[in-house]
């Protein structure tokens, strides 16, 4: 069986209906995930001034931990805003929201919102009581097993990407009508995912997953504009230890069009084929042999005691 | 007694502590503010995918209502939003969230989010269950009334507004990181509300707020990538009514600055001079001529039944 049939199997989405397999933690509160709510005054939903970010469990074991938690903390900073714990707390908040509705394979979400004006009405977002929000949901794949089987078909969005100079792109946010957009271009031109070009044509990301093509034996994947992966540094780690050369840098559409090998690659699939953009087939059509390579080593990272840090689930 | 003086006496800005007077409907169902949110599973959250207008409430009557309600529909049309009920219907719900508590002076606000995730797992925005929020809250003035009577000291930040390829700002939406950075830099800056460029140094809007500049008789607010605003829309009127010519164009942020007269214009405050901008002072320092009549004059019109709809209390 493969990877996202043996996760997907037993997990549900999260819908409206019914009680939802996951717990959250909101203001100092375990509750049920159906509860978990933000205040239709909170800063963070009237202005997107917030940050998250998602952290991946695998067979009871966080997957990049730290790095996770570096990048949040540094969103942190980057929004001055401030979470009620020290990294410590927030990984003890962290297990119990897996621990309790005792799930194995799972997303935890940090979420820290600039929170609600203060009694004394400043307006000074310095002065606003920050929110926090720690929870999890069952693990699944955001593309189906056929997706991954067969490759990506990727629309190349006419919207651009919310350039780096109006919003920093490297603070994991919700603003993303830009990518609602390209998401209704994409589905009307029938493909399964979106990517984003930046004002100048080239390549910026998707909704959750970053890029990569390899031309001529180099990987390279978009380097301005974009998240700092978790799951791209993954990858360029992997290109190192099998000698891939791999890098940062510009990639236009045409370079993504008439690559050797194109893939995605997420917390939430793991290092996945691009075999169609716009309607144009890439290569061969299907995904190829360094794109599969690289999947199965990332998959295999995740029993590396180097990479995970287990979860201690008691009795 | 000045109008904001008379307002802001008797209402308290909501806070994180104690009731808020003002209510919410949620779903169907009317609850105290309070216990009004969106789920952070809500794509209105995680993406910014949602829409919201608002409409004041003065002396017991909606200004310009159908104007928003116009508005309102056709950003609905724009993301592809329904809300769950016609206009008419709409109408009902929002004189209730008054009418319920006795609020004669009020903002109203109505939200329509993308909603959750459908039981089918549809990833299709299309497919999602859209929320509807409409919810009411007392009306205060966002500057003081100090500020109204020196002036606005604005300060143009150097984050430019993201542009309207990314995101129509006719759409009016939650995605407002750039201006959370512009807010911290006017605050640094010591100065009182914020204004962004755009990408090529010319002005945009502020967060709730459309700008205008008078020079040489002439009216001019920047036509492109704003907000459409309502109260933006009055003052052409006004200037109409009153002979000065007035219209939608670029200006720069020299047109600002060596302007004869400037002023913003929220529904939030009324019409109100700029008098200093990045520590210059525009003119002679103190809001002019042009832009106290036009604040009396759009007062004025909040008694003037045909900008007016009266509100039915009831015994």
């Amino acid at each position: 069986m493969s990877v996202a049939a043996e996760l997907n199997q037993d997990n549900a989405l999260p819908t409206i209906e019914g009680e939802i397999p996951g717990i959250a933690w909101v203001n100092g509160e375990f509750c049920p995930l159906s509860e978990a709510k933000v205040s239709l005054l909170d800063w963070g939903f009237l202005r997107g001034d917030c940050t998250y970010d998602v952290i991946c469990v695998y067979k009871g074991a966080f997957f990049r931990l730290e790095d996770h938690l570096d990048r949040f903390l540094a969103s942190l900073d980057k929004l001055q805003l401030q979470m009620p714990f020290d990294r410590h707390g927030l990984t003890e908040v962290m297990v119990e929201c897996v621990r309790r509705p005792g799930l194995r394979d799972a997303f935890v979400k940090l979420v820290c919102t600039r929170g609600l004006q203060p009694p004394t009405f400043s307006r000074n977002p310095r002065d606003a009581l920050n929110q926090m929000f720690v929870y999890s949901v069952p693990y699944t794949f955001f593309m189906t097993d056929e997706q991954r089987e067969r490759g990506m078909h990727i629309h190349v969005a006419s919207t651009p990407r919310i350039p780096p100079e109006c919003i920093d792109p490297t603070i994991k946010n919700y603003n993303r009508l830009d990518f609602v957009s390209g998401i209704f271009e994409a589905y009307d031109a029938g493909a399964d995912q979106v990517i984003l070009p930046d004002q100048y044509g080239n390549i910026t990301e998707g909704l959750g997953f970053n890029v990569f093509v390899i031309k001529d034996g180099r990987a390279t994947s978009p380097g301005e504009g974009v998240l700092e992966g978790v799951t791209r540094k993954s990858v360029l780690e992997l290109c190192e230890e099998i000698g891939i050369p791999a890098g940062l840098g510009t990639v236009s559409i045409d370079d993504l069009l008439y690559a050797d090998e194109a893939f995605l690659c997420t917390g939430a699939g793991g290092v996945v084929g691009i075999t169609e953009v716009n309607g144009h087939v890439i290569a061969n059509g299907m995904p190829r042999e360094t794109t599969r390579r690289l999947d199965a080593l990332y998959w295999a990272k995740h029993e590396d005691p180097a990479w995970i840090t287990s979860i201690d689930y008691g009795s």
